[in-house]
């Protein structure tokens, strides 16, 4: 490989949530890679830091432009210039998204488990979670129709926040399933927003759709970000992507007011960077994903086999049912912790079916996987045998 | 001077908002500084691009810290590390306090003329404006002491939003009128919010007061930031200085669920770099800010006698009565951009009797103060005589 997924990057007591942790412990769980970044990408920050100058800035047509490029190269999708607003990431756009279109005592569906933080950006607004739960077959994650129309034809279901692709069971929603919750969402007079910021991460199979590729795309709002993919969440720069006018003004004002679409210093060129020279690294990105799924997939088949992968074509999150465990996804995750030092995160979080899975993040240098995994046996092993 | 302050950086074409201008232009509105930001930052910022992993970050000690021996050095002032909060600018903090501790149709009071984008925060939220104008006696700006505890008596008037030196008409307030705004503050139950952003910027005479440092801080809330004193407004970084641990709490949950509580992967270095390392910058700035405020203000006393300087101790921005022209600043600032491509901020966007001013921002190499004072002049005479 042309780019560097080998070499660990220290980063503890370099402010890391992630790695704010013991010397003992390897922290797998918050959604942040331990990849050094892309070098084009620091590149384009040097010669920003060498303007000298950090006044009040706005994303500029070269901005949007590359935003047009990525989709265009990468997903063969195509987008407007004017369709689109910058915001400070993507949870701050869902969370202005959410007290802007929908009404205090709102439902805004779900669609459990799924991304922990897509509960406080709509409870903290003052509105209600409704779930359409995915169902589980035992072995994979898919929609209960009946009962998402159900919920989306209730009144005072407003929004739908839809995972695409879908963090935490890694799944790819096909195009016929996105034209069909969008259509549902268009006859319900439901709101779409399409949480993307995985769409760039899709490990093999069929591509994902993004939402303004749809057919009833009128009332869908797509945010994207180059943060997951080049591991720059603290570049705090993501793209909200909505069609219709009317909707994309308002949500445009709500941004504004919220103090949310203002860029800093870096996220213009940081952006920039990443969608006009990062498909290499990217690309490179997903083959190293590979390897480290399929080393972890075959030690856990071979050495664990009391657990079971979801089978995810996207993220680099795993997603695994311990239910023959008999205990609760919280109550493993703090024996890994205290017994190996390995940090996973408890499936709990994400509602749903998720106490009955863990979901450990393998972003990082094959040798931190394999060291995960050894003590990801050792922790089980010992559960197991208490 | 060890620093430089001469060289122009060309910043057209940077995003930058105050450089989007025509290139016969010269833009002395928006405030942020055209000169070179301090270097000891820059070295920060490079350092932290070093590290090459920019996942999620949190504020450590090491900031407080920075922010504390700041106060400490320069200002005299002491505060605790438990009453800071970071937060990724001072009116996204504003506006998000707003919110949080006032409520809907309350009344937020203001002293007129004063920085516009306070009027945003508090109407943007559905709250209103009480404005206690500030009084003009021809000369400089005091408070009337009476309408403002008349105000503040009201039952709906529940906040307070002082800026703590006073842009746009460059007053610092001493230290016995702010004890005596905050027992008012506090007899009438009423929040105090301090915006000290231009606390640094303190030219002559006696230094500001922060809101924290006095007798009845119970009630009161700093906001501070290095991003006007250094230049680094796109470095999103500020302090919420709260002495109260109900108040602070509760403003600490509004910062979070409204996104902006996260620092950018410069905000923390960036900081500390300010505040460790930049007080010999600082301090040179202000020599050579007055230069400029000298040099303009000996221009307009011999070239252009008509208007009158109002004697400001702070900040980089010169108030200017222009009520002799009989005219209303938005005609002037827009006769002045078409005439001589110097664009101004018309005084009426900070209300009271703005409109009878201009603001001009001398926060750049005195080569283009002498440009902007000679458009000034001919713009004017040429308005004179038209
Ligand atoms: C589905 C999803 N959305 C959003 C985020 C975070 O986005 P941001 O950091 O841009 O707010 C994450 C991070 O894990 C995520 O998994
Ligand atoms: C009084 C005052 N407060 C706040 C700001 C802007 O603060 P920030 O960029 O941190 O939001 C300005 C900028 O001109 C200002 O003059």
């Amino acid at each position: 490989m042309k780019y560097d997924f080998e070499t660990i990057v220290d980063r503890r007591n370099t402010n890391s949530i992630k790695w704010d942790v013991e010397a003992s412990e390897l922290p797998m769980w918050i959604a942040d890679m331990d990849f050094k970044v892309c070098p084009e990408i620091i590149q384009a920050m040097k010669e920003k830091l060498a303007l000298q100058a950090f006044g009040y800035e706005e994303a500029d047509r070269e901005y949007f432009d590359a935003v047009i490029q990525w989709y265009e190269q990468v997903h063969n999708a195509h987008l407007e210039a004017d369709w689109m607003i910058f915001a400070t990431g993507v949870i701050p756009a869902l969370s202005s998204i959410v007290r802007r279109v929908s009404h205090v005592a709102d439902n805004v569906l779900v669609q459990a488990p799924v991304y922990n933080i897509f509960y406080n950006s709509i409870e903290n607004a003052g509105r209600h979670v409704i779930s359409s739960d995915l169902h589980y077959d035992g072995h994979s994650y898919s929609i209960d129709w009946n009962d998402l129309e159900e919920k989306l034809s209730l009144p005072l279901t407003t929004m739908m926040i839809l995972c695409n692709p879908h963090n935490p069971v890694g799944k790819v929603w096909t195009k016929d399933e996105l034209e069909k919750i969008s259509a549902l969402c268009e006859k319900h007079h439901v709101i779409l927003v399409s949480d993307e910021i995985h769409g760039d991460l899709i490990r093999h199979g069929v591509d994902y759709t993004p939402a303004f590729a749809l057919k009833h795309h009128k009332q869908t709002i797509s945010l994207v970000s180059p943060s997951k993919t080049f591991n720059v969440a603290a570049l705090h720069a993501a793209t909200v992507i909505i069609p219709d006018k009317n909707l994309r003004q308002s949500v445009s004002r709500g941004l504004n007011s919220d103090e949310l679409a203002e860029p800093n210093l870096l996220a213009i060129p940081g952006t920039i960077a990443a969608y006009t020279q990062g498909k290499t690294w990217r690309d490179e990105l997903i083959e190293q994903l590979n390897i480290n799924f399929d080393y972890a997939s075959s030690f856990i088949a071979d050495e664990l086999p009391i657990l079971k992968v979801v089978p995810g074509t996207a993220t680099y999150l795993m997603w695994i049912d311990i239910s023959k465990l008999n205990t609760d996804s919280a109550t493993l995750a703090e024996f890994l912790r205290k017994e190996t030092g390995l940090i996973v995160s408890a499936g709990e979080v994400y509602r749903g079916n998720g106490p009955e899975f863990i979901r450990i993040n393998l972003a990082c240098p094959l040798s931190l996987v394999k060291d995960g995994m050894n003590r990801l046996a050792k922790g089980v092993n010992k559960f197991v045998n208490k």
